[in-house]
C-alpha cells in the first residue's frame, strides 16, 4: 500500500477502505507517513467528503490511536454534550451539574477558546485555583464523587486527533464535515460517555455560516454516531448573536451562577434547558424532551446543580467561598480581582431599535480585549470581556450604554472599540424574533421544531 | 501575509495575487513555509486550477528563482521542442541536429525516463562515453560550436520546479495544467530559448488520455509561453500507440539514425517532420509549416543533420565510430555490446489483422525488460528493449514474428511477456487509420489539420 495511491483514490472521488484509512492515518500517528501527504489527503477529502462508511472507520481509527477513559465501576448512565463552538456559549458550566443532579454522569473534556470562540477550560481556568488538567484517576475519581468531572484533553487520548488538527488548522482543511465529525466523536468516545446532547451552531459566529451546512454537520455526527453505537442528539441552534448577556471568561462564569441559581437570561436558559432536556432523555431520566425539560427546571429550583457545580470547584482545586466573593467585583471598579484594567462604557450612536449584534464581530473584538487567542499558545485574561445591557430587539436612545467593556490592555482596547460599534446595527423598527432552535436531528428520527 | 490564508483563498477558487504566489512559493525553496502546506496548496490548485495569469506568474516566480543560461554572444535564433512524453517518442534526437542544420541553435535540456515513459538523457547514455551532466560552460560552448547541446537540468536550474516536482509526485498533485505548465516552461524559459516546438500527446501512452485535456494543456502551455514573451506552437499527437518501430534506449539511437539517413518507420518521420517544419517558421527560416517541411526533408537528404548529431556524440564525450560499429549488433546474438541477454521472440497468436498496439502497455512492459524506471534512483539497461516487425494495420500469420524483445534479466522477461501479449490487439477485418496529428495551437492562431 502506498499513501500517495490512497491520496489519488480519495482525489478522484474513491471510497477509501479501513484498512487504506488505517495505513494513512497509522502511519502518521507512527511517524511513518509524512505531514505532506496527509496535508494533501485531507484537501482532497475537503472537496470530495467521505460517505458514512468511510467516516465512521476514520473515527474509529483515530479513537484507537489512544488510551480510552475507563469507567468501569461508576454507575451510568453517561451523558456529555458538545457545542461546535459559538460566542457566549456556556451552557457547558450549567449542563454539567445539572445533568449530575439528575443522577446522570458527565465525564467531559472540552478546548479552549481559539480565534472568535471561547473554551470551557479558559473560562473554569478564571476561578482561581481550578485545574483543568486532571489525570485520568482523577477525572475518574472526581466522576464517581460529584457527578461530573471538567478536564482538557490528555496526550494519551486520540493523539491522532491532535497531530491532525494541528495540520488541519495550518492547511486550510478544519472546515471538513468528515473530518470535523472524527475529531469531535473520537474524543467523545474516549471519554467513555454513551449519550451525546449535541448543539451544532449556525449563523455568523459559528464555524457554519448557513443553517444547511450545520444540519449536514449534525446529521454527520448523528450517523456516525450511531456507527459508533453513541447515541448523538443533535439541536441546531442560532448563532448570528451572542449567547446570553456576557462575554468573557470569568464573566461567563458569574452568568452561569445565574442560570444555576434560576437567574440567567433567556436566550441562554432556552439553549441550556432544551439540551438539557435531550440528556434527562438520553440518561432515561425522562420519558421525551417536555417532560425532561420540567424535571430541569425543577432540578434546578431544586439548588443541587449549584451545590454540585461549588462541590467541583472544590474537588478541582478551587475555592468556593472565594468564587463567590469574586461574583460582583465588576461593579467595584478598583478591585485587585480585575486584573483587565480597561474599562469602557459603549454607548448608543442613535434613537432606534438594536436590530441585530453580530456574534462574529463580538467574538473577534473579545478576542483583542484580551479574552480568547489567535494562536493557540497564547495567553488569556480571565476577567476581561463585554456586558450587554441591550440586545437584539431593545429600544435605545443615543447615549444609552449598550455594552461596558473590560480589556487587558489599552492597545486592545483601541482596536475593540471600531470592532464593537461596527458589531451594533440598529433599524427605525422593532426587528422580528429569530428562531433560537431551528430543528433537531435525533438518533433515527428528525422533528422540525 | 500568512500560507495558510493563501492555501484556503485558492481552496475557495479565488485567483492569488502575484505577491501571493511569490510569497508561497519563495518560501518553500527558502525552506521557510513547509511542504505540507505547499502540498495542501498544490491539491486546491489541482481542483480549482489557476486562472491564466496566475499559471504565467506562477511560471515566472519558478524561473526566477534559480539561475538562467546565458547565451549573450550566441547568434541566435533559438528554438528548442518538448514533448510532454510517450512511448517510442525519439523525435529529439532527430529534431536537435536537423534544426542546427537549418541554422537555428536548439539549447535542449531533457528529462529521463519515468514511469511507462522514455527519457532522452537515457537514450543518449547508451551511446558508450555520452557525457549528459554538462556544466553551463560546456553547455553554451557545444552550442556555439555544434548548434545543439543536450543536457540534464542542473541543480541551479529552476530549484522550485525541483522541488515541487518531488513533493507533487508523492502527494497527487502531478497532473494538474497549471503546475504541469509551470514546470515545463519555467525549464525552456530557463534555457534561453525563444521558440518552442511543443509535441502534446493524447491516448493510452500519454500523460492526458483524452484529446480534450492534451488540448487543454496544449493551449495552457501555449497562452503561458505568450505572457512570458515565449512563441509556442504546439501539435496534438496521438500516443496510443508506440511511435516508430523501436522503443528501447539503444534502439532508439539506432532508430534515429535511421531517420537522419533518410529512412525511419512512416508515423515517426511526420511527427519529425512536422515539428521540424515548425521550428523552421519559429526560427525565421520559413513562411510556413509546408515550406518548412520541404526544407527539413531536403536537408535530411543533405546529410547535414546526420554528420551533426555524430559531431554532438564527439563533443560530448561519446565515439562516434564506435557508435556506427556498434549499430546492427542486436543481429549478432552474442555481441558482448548487448547486455540485455535475455533476447525473445513474440508471435502471433492467430490469422488476423493486428488492431492496435497499446502504447500505455509497451511502455510498462519495456520498464520490466530494463528500458525505463519506476523510480527516480533507478538505474536502466541500455540495449533492453523491443523492435516490433509489425504494427497496426499489420495483417499476420499465427506464428509470425511481431516483436522481438531484449531483458536485462529472466524475472524481467516473465513479466513482460504476458503484459507484451495484453498490449496487442487483433481484428478479423483491417483496421481504420488513426489520425496522427489531431490538432495545432499557435501562438494566437488556430488550425485544425
Amino acid at each position: 500500500m502506498r499513501a500517495v495511491d490512497i491520496i489519488m483514490k480519495k482525489r478522484d472521488g474513491g471510497e477509501l477502505s479501513r484498512e487504506e484509512i488505517g495505513f494513512l492515518i497509522g502511519g502518521f500517528v507512527a511517524g511513518e507517513i509524512p505531514d505532506y501527504q496527509v496535508s494533501a489527503w485531507a484537501m482532497a477529502v475537503f472537496y470530495n467528503g467521505m460517505t458514512p462508511v468511510e467516516t465512521a472507520a476514520l473515527t474509529e481509527i483515530m479513537l484507537k490511536s489512544g488510551k480510552t477513559i475507563d469507567l468501569s465501576g461508576i454507575p451510568g448512565p453517561f451523558v456529555d454534550k458538545h457545542s461546535t463552538g459559538g460566542v457566549g456559549d456556556k451552557t457547558s458550566l450549567i449542563l454539567a451539574p445539572l445533568a449530575a443532579a439528575l443522577g446522570i454522569r458527565d465525564p467531559m473534556m472540552s478546548g479552549r477558546a481559539l480565534g472568535h470562540t471561547g473554551g470551557t477550560l479558559d473560562k473554569l481556568e478564571a476561578i482561581p485555583g481550578y485545574r483543568t488538567s486532571l489525570s485520568m484517576e482523577e477525572f475518574r475519581d472526581i466522576i464517581r464523587r460529584d457527578g461530573f468531572a471538567m478536564t482538557g484533553q490528555t496526550k494519551e487520548i486520540v493523539p491522532a486527533d491532535r497531530l491532525l488538527y494541528a495540520l488541519r488548522d495550518v492547511t486550510g482543511t478544519v472546515e471538513s464535515i468528515p473530518l470535523i465529525t472524527a475529531s469531535i466523536l473520537s474524543k467523545k468516545a474516549a471519554e467513555g460517555t454513551e449519550g451525546l446532547a449535541l448543539d451544532v451552531k449556525y449563523g455568523s459566529g459559528a464555524f457554519k455560516k448557513e443553517a444547511e451546512r450545520g444540519e449536514e454537520l449534525a446529521r454527520s455526527l448523528v450517523d456516525t454516531g450511531a456507527a459508533l453505537g453513541l447515541k448523538v442528539w443533535a439541536l441546531l441552534t442560532n448563532m448570528n448573536e451572542p449567547l446570553g448577556n456576557k462575554v468573557g471568561n470569568f464573566l461567563e462564569i458569574e452568568e452561569s451562577l445565574d442560570c444555576l441559581e434560576g437567574g440567567g437570561p433567556e436566550d441562554l436558559m432556552e439553549v441550556t434547558l432544551e439540551l438539557a432536556a435531550r440528556m434527562a432523555v438520553l440518561g432515561g431520566k425522562a420519558k421525551d424532551p417536555a417532560e425532561g425539560r420540567k424535571l430541569c427546571e425543577e432540578t434546578i429550583k431544586g439548588g443541587k446543580p449549584r451545590e454540585l457545580f461549588l462541590r467541583n470547584v472544590k474537588s478541582q482545586g478551587g475555592d468556593p467561598e472565594k468564587l463567590l466573593e469574586m461574583r460582583g467585583v465588576y461593579r467595584s471598579p478598583f478591585s485587585a480581582v480585575i486584573t483587565a484594567k480597561f474599562p469602557a462604557a459603549f454607548r448608543a450612536g442613535e434613537d432606534a431599535y438594536i436590530s441585530r449584534i453580530d456574534a462574529w464581530k463580538i467574538g473577534h473584538a473579545s478576542v483583542q480585549l484580551g479574552v480568547g487567542r489567535n494562536r493557540t499558545e497564547d495567553a488569556v485574561c480571565p476577567t476581561a470581556g463585554v456586558e450587554f445591557h441591550h440586545k437584539r430587539g431593545s429600544r435605545v436612545k443615543a447615549g444609552d450604554k449598550i455594552m461596558t467593556v473590560w480589556a487587558a490592555d489599552e492597545a486592545g482596547l483601541n482596536e475593540a472599540l471600531p470592532a464593537l460599534a461596527d458589531a451594533v446595527e440598529y433599524s427605525a423598527a422593532a426587528p422580528g424574533k429569530e428562531r433560537l432552535i431551528l430543528k433537531e436531528i435525533a438518533f433515527h428520527k428528525e422533528t422540525a421544531e
